[in-house]
């Protein structure tokens, strides 16, 4: 029989166990600091109505969406037969919160605080790095018809806490307010495209100053307009030093001034909440490609790696869900590419996949007479709280320890005959890479092993 | 502008906040029990090539494969833009994992044992507690040649452990080996289906006595053969007895003996695993419909909830990957289609979903300048691993304590002038329904609410 192509498709992450065990870890870890700060999880379906989807885009990201259909045409029927929808696969979480805030608008309390980690799709050309389907880590509090402004300044702590944990070594969150931008743009008194040449701000750090400038041109700016604006986005500084040096342009307008204002706002409540001022900036360039924010936006690097781009984005938007309902619903919240972050920290190095098995134990019983024992133990352990696999496989003695090698579980024990005797399994475990192996009572096992344990995760 | 429509679906859950709570303390209780067992988590795409998923199936799963396209035709090339392949949502997570153990086989090790919790998808007719996309809860420990027969006991060793902690009342693990019910087929010399035979006799359960014979002489039984078949599938008793009784049947054939000589030691190590002998049963008119299974199988029944059917079913199988692999791999395995359950079991009413969000501790600065002690509190208590939600949004009293009591957190913490001044914050929480306020200075805060959480948490 001529066997059917089982390779991933292309633009699809699939994983070893020992990757997805590290995948897994951060995504908890993601998880776990969303949940710290009181975000409640959603989860809603994966098929949206088309209708909702292209509501709000169009352009590349209309021509990415994968359409589903059940051939039999059952899926498009509701219960009663009589309704009829086109189906597809939603490309964000934002639109998808944007339809259950609306939906469900007179059970929820706000301001409503959510995550949402899931995966999401979109048929892009396949290139290394970019996915068709991967996950996205958001978290956004919506308020009622407003939001308060401490709301952005808790977010980037947020980013902090996360990023401490994650441990890829130093990040810098840079802050900015498109108030500032689109202030600046229109105290310019000139008729131009806002959000073409928030586009090409955004830009900033990737093309040349000449290409900066000239594309500033072509949008309709002169050279005078291009000078201010590109002496504007290379204010560099501590937070403080911006803040003044923007107070000291003298621009006269109120959106401007409003943006000053929310960014200091932002910024000093940033350090109230235990931020260390070496790990946030305030970078004017900043505009986010998504023209829905309208006020404070958020980018992340990590400081070793900055080619990777932002790792974690957001902002403040002033209404999430104009096509599905009259409510205002302004809101503030962020974004993680989980899948992509992932590929390049593999890529680059950072992420070690060693760890075979979640198990932290494996217990192997030397033959079949010492399954019971073992078992046994099993259950003692795992009462204990810890994870454990028996190895219940009939295999030679050299095998079960190929098996046990790979797995790299933190502890390895061993019952057969003369532990069953003597009334004391063999323990073996790692110490900076060097094999140990004790006799432990069943009694004295968990105390034994939790005492190790600690060495094991603290290594 | 006219407002699109936001309704979820017919056949798609959306759950809100204080549902989607519950529904993930479940999937967190099923998670963690697989993980102490040792099984490591995988992931896998939902889009599967139509080929993957249509090698197996036919009939109505068939009809009910939805189908996934990309307009653009994007998502069909491949990075080189050589290959095409039709594209669909996986309907299970059996096929999946097929399909990753034949193309990882050399990076494995085995057995290898994943768990698998994921929405996979159906386009089945909408009906009440019938649902197009829905998570089912799966783990398999797959054999490369052979698995020991231990790993059929060790599967209801979790469903027992599972369902002890998930708490949904008395439940009954009933289990049978396809070899019995195969063997005695086998036995009757006579010339029939017998896999529709077997279908039949899973219905035994939900079809009258005479529907039973009849269909079974249908299938061209003679009334003598139905009547040894009907005999043999009321065999009821305890798990010893019901042995015995088979035994004395004096049936001659291997398979049969095989199946008596596997249920025996299964049975008798679920009993070393710790498995309450109450909590399990052999009922040997259990065949479960899939026509996969090959020894073992098992079914689980909530005691006051028979009408549910199974719970949480699954069994042992000669060979996982016959279609894409010429590696024989057998395994055993359980799933659980916990959309369904939670759907049931809310319909049943003994879920109650009362917390609106996931913090422990929802702290509320009484005006904007309380937010900095609100906020240096709330730190404090995130290091302590309490879950925080500062309100920060400006509100009237009233409204704070609106959002404060619908959210059901375990402490409320009030931040005003009086605690400012006094070093002591306002804590709020309930004993026995009762509201009880005390006054708590900052530094005693952690263990205070630790010492209280345990009391919620027991009650």
């Amino acid at each position: 029989m001529s066997k059917i192509i089982t390779k991933v498709l292309p633009g699809f992450m699939e994983l070893l166990p020992e990757e997805q065990i590290e995948f897994d870890r951060i995504k908890d870890v993601i998880t776990e600091t969303y949940k710290q700060f009181g975000f409640t999880a959603l989860d809603t379906p994966i098929i949206e109505r088309s209708d909702v989807l292209f509501a709000k885009i169009g352009g590349e990201t209309g021509k990415q969406i994968y359409s589903v259909e059940n051939k039999q045409g059952i899926s498009v029927d509701d219960s009663n037969g009589t309704e009829k929808a086109n189906l597809a696969l939603r490309f964000d979480l934002t639109v998808p919160l944007a339809r259950y805030v609306a939906e469900h608008f007179n059970e929820l309390s706000f301001p409503f605080r959510r995550c949402h980690i899931s995966k999401v799709y979109r048929g892009e050309r396949s290139q290394k790095g970019r996915f068709r389907e991967f996950y996205q880590c958001d978290i956004d509090v919506i308020g009622k018809d407003k939001l308060s402004i401490y709301y952005d300044a808790e977010i980037p702590s947020i980013i902090y806490q996360l990023f401490r944990k994650l441990n890829f070594g130093k990040f810098t969150i840079r802050i900015n307010n498109r108030k500032l931008l689109n202030g600046l743009i229109d105290s310019l008194n000139t008729r131009v495209n806002t959000v073409e040449i928030l586009r090409i701000i955004d830009k900033t750090e990737k093309i040349s100053e000449n290409d900066l400038r000239t594309q500033l041109k072509e949008q309709g700016l002169t050279d005078d307009l291009v000078e201010i604006v590109h002496k504007f986005i290379k204010i560099k500084g501590s937070v403080n030093d911006v803040l003044s040096q923007v107070k000291q342009l003298g621009i006269e307008n109120e959106l401007f001034s409003e943006g000053i204002k929310e960014l200091q706002t932002v910024t000093s409540l940033m350090t109230n909440m235990g931020v260390d001022s070496d790990y946030f900036v305030i970078d004017l360039s900043i505009a986010r490609g998504l023209d829905y924010y309208t006020g404070t936006v958020y980018e992340t690097i990590l400081d070793n790696y900055p080619k990777l781009g932002s790792v974690c984005s957001g902002g403040r938007f002033d209404n999430l869900a104009s096509y599905y309902t009259k409510e205002k619903l302004p809101g503030v919240g962020i974004s993680i590419g989980l899948t992509r972050l992932f590929y390049q920290l593999r890529q680059i190095g950072i992420i070690p996949c060693t760890k075979k098995t979640i198990a932290d134990v494996i217990i192997v019983p030397m033959d079949n007479s010492n399954i019971n024992v073992s078992l046994h133990t099993a259950q003692l352990l795992r009462t204990n709280g810890f994870k454990v696999d028996v190895l219940l496989e009939e295999m030679s003695i050299k095998k079960k320890f190929q098996y046990v090698n790979k797995k790299d579980a933190a502890f390895t024990i061993v019952v057969g005959t003369d532990e069953e005797l003597s009334g004391k399994l063999t323990v073996q475990f790692k110490v900076s890479n060097e094999i140990k192996k004790q006799q432990i009572s069943l009694s004295s096992l968990p105390d034994f092993l939790n005492s190790h344990f600690e060495e094991r995760i603290a290594r």
